[in-house]
This record gives C-alpha cells, structure tokens and sequence, in this order.
C-alpha cells in the first residue's frame, strides 16, 4: 500500500481519526474519454430489496482517464485523485474501503484489466476488493441496479453494446472507435454529415440542408474550409457535438440527413442483436424477456426523430422480448452497485458452504 | 529576399561565383506527407518537342512537408532546405532562377496558397516567377508534360481527383482526408479491412481471411489486439501499408475483400467523374477525349486483382473517350515544366502583343 507517494494525494489520512465512525464503503468510478466519477457510497446491508435513494456519502469528478487518449500516467493519476478526493469528502479512507469497481473505458483485453488491477493493489490494502471492467459494464449495472444480466447499449461519442448472461458469459459488440467502423456512433453520425456535404461541394453527392446548416453552426464560409476545420483538432468529441445539427436536417425533412440516421440506426441494432445472439439472451425461441439499458446522448428523446426508439423497434421485430430501460442512476454508481452485488454473492457462497 | 536567414540554409551561396556559367534554372517540388523532391531543371528552349530524356541538374529529397501533418514550421523549413540543396547540388545559386513551382499537399483554399506564396517571395528574388498548387496539380502534370488539361486520379494512403480544362477551369473531389469519407484511399481501404475484421469477431459481419492475414502480418493472437495497434499509432500511412494483405485475400477470393476492393473502385470513378462532369472535360456528346493520369500505389497493376484497370472499366462506361495514362516521370518533374509551360505561356503572350 502506497504511503506519501504521489505528493499529497494521501496526506488528509493523517489528519484524521482513522475509520473513525466505523462506516465500511464502496467505491465506484466510471472513467471516461471526456470526464471521470468517483462515487464513495457506505456498505448497505445485504438485499435484493435496495433503498430509494441510494445512499452516497461523497461524489468527485475529475477529467480525461482513458490511458489510449491521455496516456498511462495521467490516467493513473486522474484516477487515483479521484478516489482519494471521494474518500477525503466522505470523512473516511482506504483502511474503510471494502472494494472498488473501477470501470474505465479503454479496458478491451484482459491485458488492459490485470495491468490496472496490479496498480490498483498498491494503492489499497490487502483486505480490499477489487475489480476492473470496461466502462459499458458499469452503464449496464447503473440501469439494472447492480445485476449483471442483459445487454447494455452506449452510443455517445462512441459507441458499444455490451451483454452478460446469468451464469456469467459476457459479449461485446462495436466499441472500437471511429477508424473501426462505429458508424452508430456520435462521432459516426457526424463524420458522415461532413461527409455528405464534400461530395455535394464535389459534385459526388446530391445537394443537402447539412451544407448551410454545418457551415453556419462551425462559422465556415465554403464546404472546402471543412476540411482545414476537421483536422485542426480531430478530437472525437468535438466531431460528435454536430450530431443536433444532423439530427435537426432530418426532422426538417432533409433526404441525406435521413439516410445517415437510419444507417446508425441499423448499426446500433446490429450491434445489440449480435450481442444478444451470441449469448442467447432471448432465450431458444428468441422471444425470452432480456433487459437494454440504453445510454448516451445519441439516444436520448430527440423531438420526432427519436434514433432511441428506432433502434429499439428495429431490435424488436427479431427479439420481441426486448425490455429498454433508461438508468435513473449514473454509471458510477453502477459501478458501486456492481462491487456491491460481487460482496453479497460472495458473502451468500460463504454462508451456504 | 533573405540572406543568412535560417542557420547556414543559403550560406553556399556565398562560396560560389554567382550565376557563374548563366544557366537559367526551375525548381519544381513535390510536397507530399511521406517525402519531399525538389528537382532543378535548368531552362529548355520554348517549344512543344520536349528533349527525351528531360534534362536534369540536380535532385534533392526531404521528409514530409504537409502543413496539416507536420505544423507550418516544419513544413517550410523542409521546403527551403530541399529547395537550397537542390540548387546547391546543381553548382547554381537563386538569381539564376526563373521560376519556382511548388506543389504540395494540404493546399486546399485560397488562403493556403496565398500564405505559402507570401513566404516565397521573402526566399527568392522579386523577378522569380512563384508557383503553388496542391500535389495533385504536379501529378496531372507528370502524365501531361506540363499541360493543364485533363484530370488525374492520386491514390495511395489517400486519394483525389483534380481535373483542368484547356482554358483554365479547374475541379477537384475527394481528398477530403480519412475523416471526410475517402473510401477509395489506402488508407480507406485498409480501414474497412480492419473493420470487417472486428465485424467478423464480434458477430455483426461474416468471417473473411483477412482476419488470419492481417493478424498474422501484424503479429497479433487476437482481433482485440487491433484496436490497442490502430489507436496506438494512428498514421495514415501505416494503415494504408495493409493495402496488398486485403488484394492478395480478394484475389484468393475472399468475397469480403473483394467486395472491399469494389467499393473503392466505385469511390475512385465517382471521383473522376465527378470532375469529368463538372468540367465537361468529355464534350457536349459525353464522348471527346480526355487524358486521365493516373498515380499512387493503390492504382499500380497487382497480379489479377486490378483496381487501376477496373476504376478505368468503370469510368470508361460513362465515358468512352477516357485515356488513361501512367507518367513515366515524376511529379517533381511535373511541377518543373508546369513552371516551364507558364514562362512559355507567357513569352507567347509578350511576343503576341
């Protein structure tokens, strides 16, 4: 366990009593491309029946902690002042910590996980329990409260679908970024828009609403000005912001617009039924009841073009037992539950053995 | 004009007898994003019978100098080092030049040419006549020898078309970057390889031999690895290098390889005939000659599997009148007698009036 390393990181644990109430917690982070969340929530006694609200005894929010985008060091750095501002917040620290479920995105390999897993181990003591999963799993576990069962769908910048099944298999579908064909993303949906009005500047497209629009949100006189404009900074984030402008096209009735919404959505679904196929979530005859979280601003209500509800109607004509659920809780505090629910079936194994 | 500007860039000019044998000279230079050549050409009488072999002095080459890639610093520090190597191998010094032309990627507005034209003018004498256009100018002018007219189709790790009327009217489509839809690329094509790798392991495409190819040649076990490669090191052109993996597949016959070829096919022709169209450069009757150059790696003949061939296939349904034709010189060379075909133009004029 680390002692002063990291300058000051740990210091506030000297200033106080030492567990001093006695209250046992739960970290729970979701690290993301643009921000970062530490949730310290106190252990809650062991039940399926959980309290409304949730308990939380300190939230922290920090940056950038993917280690693709900011690289290793300023991620573990992100990550570990995070949790040391949760735990400070909360009146406590590490010695009260009982696990921690740290959910960041750019964990796609078992590499990445035991990599920050061993990380993890210096920091806290021997007792805590850890573990590492890529962000998405936390999204699943914010809309079903902990559980690890069904498909969870993100289409933010990015996208992913990732499922789990109740005896623990796990599938991811998409999630490997922009260069690897996430058209269902934000960042897709975009670039394809940009896309669009080049070939209709060119002479490749036909005309489209998405030239004035882009050009007269971006502040851009000519369509050959988007090109200067798309490589000056290609961070997937700012891309992405044009997906109101897109979404704005096709509800004004916009041809081009239309298609490329139609395409993410079918991309988006793809992604779902490849996930729930691979696991067989819909059970043998495809009609089982499954749950899909579904997050990120892609799919949140747009006024008539809800990309939402068309993925889930496209979802539903092969597995008619698809149940969408949007979380009421962040995905940090899935990542709390998650680490909560591993302690209750572990404490359940202890006592039927 | 500057003197010992730079460190020592021009400093040889000072050890020399200037313009000690009075050979008049032109520079041409080719600024791609991998490398740089600058050619010096000394002055051929005006005529339209070219010299077989053209007549060079000096041939100098740099690494990259695409503003967008590199930064302006960079870029033009290359560009004067080349240029004063060049003439410094050639025994010659910058009063002896009558013209510069300088073609180099990233020149895509107005704005651009204007910026590198204003920093040459503070490099070479007020009596230079100074050129700048975009790479592709260079190119067409490889196929042409000099002559603006036609168009020419560039695909390597990226693609254009830029095509030139004989009285002056130009156009381009695509080269918008791999961000702005230029499937037909090598880059593009390399991407969709990589793509349908990661569809194929995840369940949303069919599976395809590039999996165990592109795995094997990057010295990867699995296809989760390729997104810690791509995002590793996301240089256009060390993906674009997965080119010949995805022909040999479509020529094992591989159909998702093939299919991917025939998507970039299609993408380069539309280019071409998007400029083709624009300028009329067929006729009234769709059916006039037109000299189509073609350049890059994507295009050069592979073993059975021949994109260059088929993109002509394509092109030449809609019109008949297309020439394709394969420089037999470099694109440096093509911007020296660009320059050259200006001053003729030129001497023409004065000698009319």
């Amino acid at each position: 366990m680390k002692r002063y390393r990291n300058g000051d990181i740990w210091d506030f644990e000297n200033e106080m009593s030492v567990n001093g109430d006695g209250v046992e917690v739960i970290l729970g982070l979701d690290g993301g491309t643009t921000s970062t969340v530490c949730i310290c929530m106190p252990i809650m006694p062991f039940s399926h029946n959980l309290p409304d609200p949730l308990p939380v005894l300190a939230r922290a929010v920090a940056g950038c902690s993917n280690h693709n985008s900011v690289g290793e060091t300023a991620a573990r750095q992100t990550l570990e002042e995070v949790m040391a501002e949760a735990l400070s917040k909360s009146g406590s620290n590490r010695f009260a910590v009982k696990a921690v479920c740290l959910a960041v995105s750019g964990v796609n390999h078992p590499t990445d996980q035991e990599r920050i897993l061993n990380w993890l181990r210096d920091i806290f003591p021997t007792h805590v329990k850890l573990f590492v999963q890529n962000d998405a799993v936390a999204a699943l576990a914010s809309g079903t409260l902990g559980k690890l069962h069904g498909c969870v769908l993100i289409a933010g910048t990015g996208t992913i679908s990732y499922g789990f099944t109740e005896d623990g298999r796990e599938a991811r579908a998409a999630g490997a970024g922009p260069i690897l064909g996430d058209l269902g993303s934000g960042y897709g949906i975009a670039a394809q828009a940009l896309t669009a009005v080049v070939k209709a500047h060119d002479g490749r497209g036909p005309l489209t609403m998405l030239t004035s629009s882009i050009l007269s949100i971006l502040e851009l006189s000519s369509p050959d000005e988007l090109i200067g404009w798309t490589y000056a900074d290609p961070s997937w984030a700012r891309i992405a912001a044009l997906v109101p402008v897109v979404v704005s096209c096709a509800e004004a009735g916009d041809p081009v617009a239309n298609k490329i919404l139609l395409v993410s959505v079918q991309e988006l679904a793809e992604s779902v039924k490849a996930v729930v196929q691979r696991l067989g979530l819909s059970g043998e005859d495809g009609k089982n009841y499954f749950p899909l979280v579904m997050v990120g601003g892609v799919l949140e209500a747009n006024k008539r073009w809800d990309i939402g509800k068309e993925v889930i109607n496209c979802i539903s004509k092969d597995y008619p037992g698809v149940r969408p659920i949007r979380p009421k809780v962040e995905p940090a505090m899935g990542a709390a539950l998650l680490a909560w629910n591993f302690l209750m079936k572990e404490a359940d194994e202890k006592f039927d053995s």
